[in-house]
């Protein structure tokens, strides 16, 4: 709830930081931060996908004085973040970037029953710790540094809301949130902004990955979603952030959860967000209940498939 | 949002299994589950203040029928989940229990950079883990004996909202919330009942243990905070469930968060709701706006905080 207006964020000459750079929301944020005048890094496993991903950053190239880098690390513990930020902020004079785009990120859906140990902890691996190692990295440099930035971590959706299927991922992107809306309370102390995008379903490779393991049940609910592609998103998460956005969507649905989940995250605009929320407030019944129905309606289904697979007598 | 009265839940003759239930919160459950007629297993780190607590459960025995049960385990992970539920489930006949309680959880605010690796990971581990492990291992038992019961998890005012000092326990007990979420939706498959109690500050050895290592500034937020004993939180805790409540506060400013931040959680009532949601719209961006007055107001004492601590040149 801004009663000033802020300087909108503008990425030229800045040097940006992406977590999961080298495919789907991560990937389309560096290009468009490519053509835009930034120095790009990308952060990234494998390091094939990460060279295919220079190039169409290249390809973007503005001016010969972008700097563009990769590297590949594994983020889900602190070394391979510490390592990944010490390889790239070498070429920029071991300066902390101006901003972090936390884009890592895999989900993989699965009944709670049937999820295994390493299900259970991957998920939290993938959708929390990539995002928190960076992020705790990034912020102890930037305030031994003395310097300003921006951290926008990505959740989803299921950062705000869940139902069946999300267990090993929904607590990891509610974890993700915890973390923003209390790093955008603490880092005021450092003037960092932090900002969390709550993407919808997005077209990328992840997506194909996870619609795999996804039981049938929720591939029904998510019907009705219309799945946004990494560029649309990539093109709301910084139209969000321009605007000064702490918490922002990409679409309708996120954005009325948003509103109905806002607990002390600032609002856009008080008026606007009373609409939405009075919206959210009337429909979100509506939706779990219809919701609840089909989970209940799913029930004899979901019996014969748990005593095929041996897990319920 | 109940459109129809459920059925008001009795803990007598259950068999109602607390974890972390040596001290705190869990104690004080478990002897009110006690008194209450019920059959209590309890399971915690350290086997004196278990055998401590055995005490204090027997003390209030109503019945000689009553099975009291204690074990030491540490449920930070799932092997330790399984042998507890294993040890104790022993004298039920192998019967998994009809109500699971998940009191474990220890906080400990600090600032972000000062946080170490063992520090954040081990947030998650308490704040999340020992709960999300005993909710598998027991979910997997129910749904394999096809047996109903009750899964209550317990979180915190800050699995609501957030800010300064809380980075290592906020995202562990925003993770819990999005686990019971969408387990409420998915065990709808197998008539099980989820419910998310978020207590506020109570009088306990953890609370004494969190402020050690809190903050001058979260102090200082804190500071109209009015903690209530963990009994007041138990009973609070058993009327939500009695009530058929999904996500259960112990006090009036949760309450307010919960309406602000219900996501697609049930409501207690439409009306009562909508009545809290418009307070807490008007209220919690004037609570925030003081907070983060009093936070950018902390940053020349926090300069040489960090200063003195080498964190900053």
């Amino acid at each position: 709830m801004p009663f000033w207006s802020k300087e909108s964020w503008n990425a030229s000459g800045k040097h940006c930081y992406v977590t999961g750079g080298s495919s789907g929301l991560g990937l389309a944020l560096a290009t468009t931060l490519a053509a835009r005048g930034a120095h790009v890094s990308i952060v990234a496993r494998g390091q094939q996908r990460l060279d295919d991903a220079m190039k169409q950053i290249e390809a973007k190239r503005q001016s010969p004085d972008q700097i563009f880098r990769s590297f590949s690390a594994d983020l889900r513990g602190a070394a391979g973040a510490n390592a990944a930020l010490d390889a790239i902020t070498e070429v920029h004079d071991g300066r902390t970037p101006d901003a972090i785009f936390l884009c890592a990120g895999v989900a993989t859906p699965r009944f709670f029953v049937e999820s295994t140990e390493q299900d259970l902890a991957s998920g939290m691996d993938l959708g929390y710790w990539t995002e928190a190692w960076t992020a705790w990295a990034v912020t102890k440099r930037m305030v031994e540094q003395g310097r300003k930035g921006k951290i926008v971590f990505v959740a989803s959706t299921l950062g705000y809301m869940s139902f069946v299927g999300w267990s090993s991922y929904s607590p990891a992107r509610h974890a993700v949130r915890g973390l923003a809306d209390t790093l955008r309370s603490e880092l005021l102390l450092y003037d960092i902004d932090v900002h969390l995008f709550c993407p919808n379903t997005m077209h990328t490779p992840g997506y194909v990955e996870e619609n795999r393991t996804k039981p049938q049940i929720t591939s029904l609910i998510e019907e009705g979603d219309s799945p946004v592609s990494p560029e649309q998103a990539a093109t709301a998460l910084l139209k969000g952030v321009a605007d000064g956005h702490t918490h922002i969507s990409g679409d309708m649905v996120t954005e009325l959860f948003r509103a109905a989940t806002r607990g002390s995250a600032p609002y856009h605009n008080f008026v606007y967000d009373c609409i939405l929320d009075t919206a959210a407030f009337i429909a979100t019944p509506i939706w779990r209940s219809m919701t609840d129905s089909r989970v209940r309606a799913h029930k004899p289904e979901h019996a014969r498939y748990l005593r095929e697979r041996g897990l319920q007598k």
